[in-house]
């Protein structure tokens, strides 16, 4: 799979773009499922919201298959490969829950503020990787990205360890309307199955989702091997320590495990 | 102003219509300076959020100039008499801010269950009425509806006081679930100056605007003059006691307003 030249202008004029229909509804359905078992379990990778509705599971693809062979897909490794110029690792691994009713606020922030400031890394060249397993709709609580904000470098950001159960460091309100003034917003929404690609520098954040539609997505963050951290501050299962080339699996991988996984259950 | 049958056979069917374009920008320019003044004000009728940002001012009608026109304007009498039969007096009046950042979340409610408990409203005869003064987005808060939940009469609710600064009675997620399952969720959105009209036994919400846009709309409450409140038991200007029947202004009176406001400014 090849970025085309207009979605690789986009992404360098606006920091973004989007893949609809990347995964089919039958390789969709095996990650909702294990996401499902897994934040009913109770591992320390699974971190939780203020009243105990799962907020996100991090390394999953260290602990499960299906997560495993998402992590090594060739629909998500080659566009990044396509647009770093090199072979990737796995930086971190989520699956954020945004659980109905219950998914609480990511404030605004810039991904690659973390990880440079907590892990060591030297430079921005990790893309983020947002891959749709429920339908992403207006009202639960899509990702909301600021369009150019990827050309101002790390921004100041408070360490925020208030607001929710996730540390995180944001900006203030000053900056994000500034930066918004230039560049606005964008909420992609889409069904399960689409994928959302974003520059490390990129501002986002979401909004609660007071709705009953869960709004689960799997974030990957694939790094230039080069570029791989330095300090970790982190857990090795938040900020990963593995940084061989990742092999990408065949195409056809998911879909086949997802085959197996449904006919083992039938 | 006359609704259509297609209108009122929406209004019976689903419980909400939209009328865009219902005020120009030049007279909703001036409900926007006037509400920030009162916001600005430290009058009781202001509440605010736990951050301090307003979150409502109750009675405008009574103490401004602009409100007290909007109050009694054609444009929004003529639909409501039309479709309650009968003249109107003001049960409520708000102007809610959903401030840019830190406008917090309204829970999923009916708000003719705080009417009947609180007010003693006989009956669910009351329009409720969202003058939109900044334009409504997908991203900034918006009103979720649940159409066709009007049609369950008052559902069970449980007492709010910890959630916002505003107590309110609110839906369990369980009775939220069923009625979505049935009716979907709608988010009407558009530029200022469009109106939205909804019954009163209408489940809705609204999610936290983490945006820097503001997204103030005024909320009308016209009582059929024979549904007038029987046992108060909130301040006269929350649930108002004057029940006599509003005397319509003329069409053109915001706009002559505004226009004198703005000369006067100058």
């Amino acid at each position: 799979m090849q970025l085309t030249p207009s979605q690789l202008r986009q992404f360098d004029d606006e920091g973004w773009f989007f893949l609809p229909d990347c995964f089919r509804e039958e390789e969709v359905a095996v990650l909702r499922d294990e996401a499902e078992a897994i934040y009913a379990s109770d591992r320390k990778e699974v971190w939780r919201e203020k009243t105990g509705a799962p907020r996100t599971a991090f390394a999953a693809h260290t602990y499960n298959d299906a997560f495993r062979i998402l992590g090594a897909h060739p629909r998500l490794l080659g566009p990044v490969e396509q647009v770093l110029g090199e072979k990737l690792y796995m930086h971190q691994f989520k699956v954020n829950a945004k659980a109905a009713f219950e998914g609480d606020v990511w404030q605004w922030h810039q991904d690659y503020g973390t990880w440079a400031r907590d892990d060591g890394m030297p430079e921005p060249r990790a893309m983020n990787i947002a891959v749709f397993i429920d339908e992403v709709m207006p009202i639960n609580g899509p990702l909301m990205l600021v369009p150019k904000s990827h050309k101002h470098g790390v921004l100041a950001a408070g360490h925020d360890e208030a607001t929710t159960s996730y540390p995180l460091w944001t900006l203030d309100n000053a900056t994000v309307t500034r930066l918004v003034d230039a560049g606005g917003i964008v909420a992609p929404t889409g069904k399960p199955g689409s994928v959302l690609m974003f520059h490390g520098n990129l501002v986002h954040a979401s909004a609660p989702n007071i709705t009953p539609y869960p709004r689960r997505i799997v974030y990957l963050t694939l790094c230039a091997v080069s570029n791989r951290i330095r300090r970790p501050t982190r857990p090795d299962w938040i900020a990963h320590r593995d940084f061989a080339p990742i092999a990408p699996v065949a195409d056809s991988a998911l879909l086949d495990h997802a085959r197996a996984y449904r006919a083992a259950a039938q």
